[in-house]
């Protein structure tokens, strides 16, 4: 019950001419993560035996996708070499997705006919070079400026308070600093941040670097331009940055609870440092994946609740994974306007459109699916409880990271599962939630309504 | 940044009129709960001690609510009398549940001036006294002449088969028919329907009691009274027929390879067993309740399978319980047409109106918080994995009752929390679905639109 007209099907070649960025995008990707695994399997990349073909294109695939999971224990396995191909594939796969999440949205904001702050009152609907260009010169010089305050930071703090040589401690300041804004999750301690648990000027750096980093560039760069202050700024920015608190003190305050007599975590701490260590927890479940206590010690409960944090995720177009906070909220908003029986789900003196909703359910129920369907086929085929599975598969999909411990002890074709999960879970969102934006079928002809009983 | 308008006013008057036959059905059932937990608590209800009143009340809830969770042995622990209790307090809830459902979607489908078959040409938007007469004798009818059948054959087979005296095999007969087509899973065997998972003669009739109880009441009229063939059913029950048949099948399919080598549930029994055992399990998972092989002897992946079935349910307006299978039809039609870039979520030649579509996301994801919130609170508070916990709660929810049987060793505020749930379960679905369907407020202004970035 389709009609083409010739409007139609020059719409529909638009689109196509559209959509090239996320296929270039997607081939990007791929060919970084290659040239990474190849350049992982050198003998010169690993401190010991060279890495295996798995253990290459997993350390690869998970430094591209800013993920974190890991296969070998990075200080350990890799050489100095080795670390510096970990650091630089993360900082591309950062700036890469920052920039083309920003490109693609974009062109999202030129199809709704928004005033974005990030277009330049361009009115054509093609991204061009120019576009690409002054995106990127902004990711790059942002990363640079936030990375370089953090590194110095970390440098001061490891040299002085832990006595590391400068030159060791530049390279950990630097490392750490890549790592969170990237909010990669790497770490150049075995243990992660575990000994720096009680250390705010280790652990609160990086977190900002994190958090930062996965408000997303349309909402660092409206805070930093917009001068009237917040009223005028973009429901994007608003939604992105209230959600951002609140998960961040409620994730804290969950964690406080779930974990405060756990002494295999936090129960040993005193009780500014079980506050430290909880909003360290709560702001890497939000997809940075550095942990400062034993992720896998921490009781059932606190890991759903980390999943649940890991599923929801960061601001669009950063460094953060997840069904990002902003579908997150479309969809509280919805339900709410629901409940209230109000014909528009509005927020902040705004309504979200139908299509917008429709965006949001369908991003976030394949998010659902795509955890769920992995969870249970790795549940059937390994020894391991289906908790520390869905931990993994969602930290895997959300690239957050953190780690029950399991991840090594996998079978190869669930790691490779793993890889597969990282991917779609950095581009997928991204490039769907931008490819359902832009597609915009005509119906020529609009069928008779029906409404079967629902619940 | 709400106004209101005299019309306004009077139109939520009028919506506040429509919900009062909610309000009624809430009473109501909460007043068969309580005489119900009265007469269990009566000493002549138990075989031995007197039951106690958590007892007491957690079976009157289960078996008004037609869930099927117990804490007792239903044929050990209940005398003759408090089994005859049980029998009435499932044939009240599920003759009750599947009246109001029917009620509130006659006010439904006239608020949105479908022709719906179940209403007969009436123009007023309230429900009369001749209306709930009408439904009531459809549903008592419909009841009792399926019972009868599903009761003969069974009666016949245990007398038969089984050389139950014939006093015996009539009172199984009637009970495990009264308690399959009210979907209520409770049996008068200690392990279900485990004796007879090889007797096809025992598990079908059942079955296909729950399958049809579960078809839920203005499809079962539907079938029965459009004589002009499945074309010219409703888009409703259209989807109830397809979704119920898909489930089936792929839940047979899905159990068949799960437990497929379990011993210790169907993996001694021959290939015609396992199908028959597979396609009992996929039918009870959908809300029935009963088991023909050891639930709690299960794989994860097989509770997870499970828990999906669950959540999903049956039909609307009959005694399934979970989301219902039009809601899962919606969603999935929804985020198929949004990934195709159709402006219009169809099905069968029919628009999915825009207000349906929240309905439905509406009530599938306060489902999700209904399960996940309390299973975490359980898990933290509990010795028990989080699967057990998480297959419990759903099976509350949902009013299925299968078990990994945790639920009898719970404490008593988590046995309390799963009362609440299978109350919630059983009429919350039923009365907000209706209630998000009849409330249609109007704003007098609409607020400018924003798009925030989704994905
Ligand atoms: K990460
Ligand atoms: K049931």
């Amino acid at each position: 019950m389709r009609f083409s007209s010739p409007e139609h099907r020059e719409r529909s070649r638009g689109v196509s001419l559209q959509r090239r960025p996320g296929q270039l995008v997607i081939v990007g990707f791929l060919g970084a993560i290659s040239v990474g695994t190849l350049l992982l399997l050198l003998p010169i990349s690993a401190s010991g035996e060279p890495a295996s073909f798995m253990e290459a294109l997993f350390t690869a695939t998970s430094a591209v996708c800013v993920t974190g999971l890991i296969v070998t224990d990075t200080p350990v396995f890799w050489s100095g070499f080795g670390e510096a191909v970990i650091l630089v594939l993360i900082q591309i796969g950062g700036l890469g997705v920052m920039t083309v999440a920003s490109l693609l949205g974009v062109l999202v904001s030129r199809r709704l006919g928004l005033s974005s702050r990030l277009v330049a009152a361009a009115s054509t609907r093609t991204v061009g070079l120019g576009d690409v260009r002054r995106t990127l010169v902004r990711v790059v010089i942002l990363a640079a400026v936030i990375e370089t305050v953090v590194a110095t930071v970390l440098t001061v703090r490891f040299a002085v308070t832990y006595d590391e040589p400068l030159g060791r401690a530049m390279w950990d300041g630097v490392f750490h600093a890549v790592s969170g804004y990237n909010n990669a999750g790497f770490a150049l301690f075995s243990n992660s941040l575990m000994d720096f648990v009680a250390d705010p000027w280790i652990c609160v750096p990086i977190a900002v670097a994190t958090i930062v980093g996965g408000l997303g560039l349309p909402v660092i760069l409206e805070v930093l331009r917009e001068r009237r202050g917040p009223r005028h700024w973009s429901l994007h920015s608003k939604i992105t940055l209230l959600m951002t608190v609140l998960l961040l003190v409620g994730g804290t305050g969950f964690f406080l609870v779930t974990e405060w007599d756990n002494t295999a975590t936090m129960g040993a701490l005193s009780t500014a440092d079980r506050v430290l260590a909880s909003f360290i927890h709560a702001a890497n479940a939000r997809t940075a994946g550095f942990n400062s206590v034993d992720t896998g010690a921490m009781h059932t409960e606190s890991w759903l609740g980390t999943v649940i944090l890991m599923f929801i995720g960061g601001g669009s177009a950063g460094t953060a994974g997840g069904i990002k906070v902003t579908t997150f909220a479309v969809l509280g908003v919805v339900i709410w306007s629901e409940l209230r029986g109000d014909p528009d789900a509005t927020l902040f003196d705004r309504r979200i459109s139908p299509a917008t909703q429709r965006e949001a359910l369908t991003v976030a129920l394949l998010a659902v699916a795509i955890v769920v369907l992995p969870t249970l086929w790795i549940t059937a085929l390994s020894p391991f409880t289906v908790d520390e599975i869905l931990f993994e598969v969602a930290s895997a999909f959300t690239t957050t990271g953190l780690s029950t411990g399991i991840t090594a002890s996998l079978a190869w074709y669930h790691q490779l599962a793993l890889v597969v999960l990282m991917f779609i879970g950095r581009l997928g969102p991204v490039t769907l939630g931008t490819a359902l934006a832009l597609r915009a079928r005509r119906r020529l002809y609009r069928l008779p309504e029906s409404a079967p009983i629902i619940g």
